[in-house]
């Protein structure tokens, strides 16, 4: 499965730092790290929650550039502004590529998918709309369905849309798990042609044991066929997670990866 | 869920001497302390693949009569023999009990399912016949419509059938860890009313880091709706494993199972 690092993200602390100071070796360090413990993508998102838009817009230029020079794996371009996903992508080099994200809100899509077909860039599509994450599985898939008549409007093929199911804390309602659960195996079966994407950590939010109840629910998420996932690959307890998981669902031939990752420790 | 422990068991090195020397003290310590761990069923096997058939009996109707007077929890009569079964059954005192097993072959249903309605027990039915464990789910599957024939020519009501969908080793087939859980997900739906009960540790057999492949399974088997589990509960992971899972998909109120354990801890 592919494996989003999300360690680059200046909401987290120490991260901001990086950022600001245009420190580039620590900037390569925190990909290169993450590529090392099983990242296949890089999550990219330098909004401080401060600056202005200009300033967003600079330090994505920035980060991108200077990610693209040394790293070799696809970058996950994060932002909720348009117009900075637009400025991170018009200064990546050949690669693989995703926006993170839009969701079912018009004005968002038609800035977003142009972007998607001009760049050729995949897409992380929140199953959400402008008044927030629905509590059932119907109306996640409405957003869906939207997001779809969007696409086809924009020609984005769907292989580039990676729907997210959200995920809202089992500690306030018991129930989400399942939802997520059971709207991830309905878009498999709605919309085959189209990937799936995931974050793992809201889940178990207000609850102790953390990382436990993240793995459990990322095991079952793989059984249901999650194509990506978005995590820090430095929590071993979640990269387990995923080998084991993948073992045991036949998407890992000959338990290579497993085996390998296995000999390492 | 129900938590079978599968610690009394004759043939792990250490039990037999216990059962051979009759040693009452050590027997009803290893049922407290699974009970303590949190073990709802305990399962008791007395086969030492050494002794007669005389021995046999003798040791179940000791082991039964000696837990029957100490433990409250239900116990689980786990022999290959029906004879040795009947002799479980006929000094077991008044409480939930079950017969570990019978499979799709006539002979042993036939001497199985009447002794399932005359002690008013469970069974473990093992998805199977007389040619072995089914490579495909389908197969498995008429593994328990026979089961189901049988149990209502015997009246045998199929809520007390716990169909277990069999676990082989994913080193030797990638794709067994899928086939179990499909024959799972399918029993739930064609046998609404019938229980589901796996053993864990077939499916790791061969590859480094058991446990941990042991708990991904169980996470998936538990979303899939599986009822109950033979386990050692004195192996952490696999109890931890067991409560997130029932966090995730709902079947622990308000986390209560869950949050003690992790106090306890």
């Amino acid at each position: 499965m592919i494996i989003v690092g999300e360690n680059i993200n200046a909401t987290i602390p120490g991260i901001k730092p990086v950022i600001q100071q245009r420190d580039s070796r620590k900037l390569i360090q925190l990909a290169e790290n993450q590529v090392k413990n099983g990242a296949t993508y890089i999550d990219v998102n330098v909004g401080t929650g401060q600056g202005s838009r200009r300033d967003e817009i600079d330090s994505m230029m920035w980060a991108i550039q200077t990610l693209g020079d040394v790293i070799d794996a696809p970058l996950c371009i994060d932002s909720a502004d348009p117009a900075v996903i637009k400025a991170g992508l018009s200064v990546i080099n050949d690669r693989e590529k995703m926006i993170n994200s839009t969701k079912a809100e018009e004005t968002h899509l038609n800035s977003i998918l142009p972007l998607a077909v001009q760049y050729g860039a995949n897409v992380v599509a929140l199953t959400m709309d402008e008044s927030g994450i629905p509590p059932t599985v119907e109306r996640r898939l409405d957003a869906c369905r939207k997001i779809e008549t969007y696409s086809k409007k924009y020609n984005v093929p769907m292989e580039n849309i990676y729907f997210d199911p959200l995920v809202l804390p089992i500690s306030t309602d018991g129930r989400q798990a399942m939802v997520t659960l059971k709207t991830l195996s309905a878009i498999k079966s709605i919309f085959p042609k189209a990937k799936t994407i995931m974050g793992l950590s809201n889940i178990s939010y207000g609850l102790p044991g953390r990382k436990n109840i993240n793995a459990a629910f990322l095991h079952m998420a793989l059984y249901e066929g999650l194509d990506a996932v978005i995590i820090n690959p430095l929590e071993k307890t979640i990269i387990n997670g995923v080998l084991t998981g993948e073992a045991l669902i036949g998407k890992d031939r000959h338990f290579r990866r497993y085996s390998r990752a296995f000999r390492k420790k």
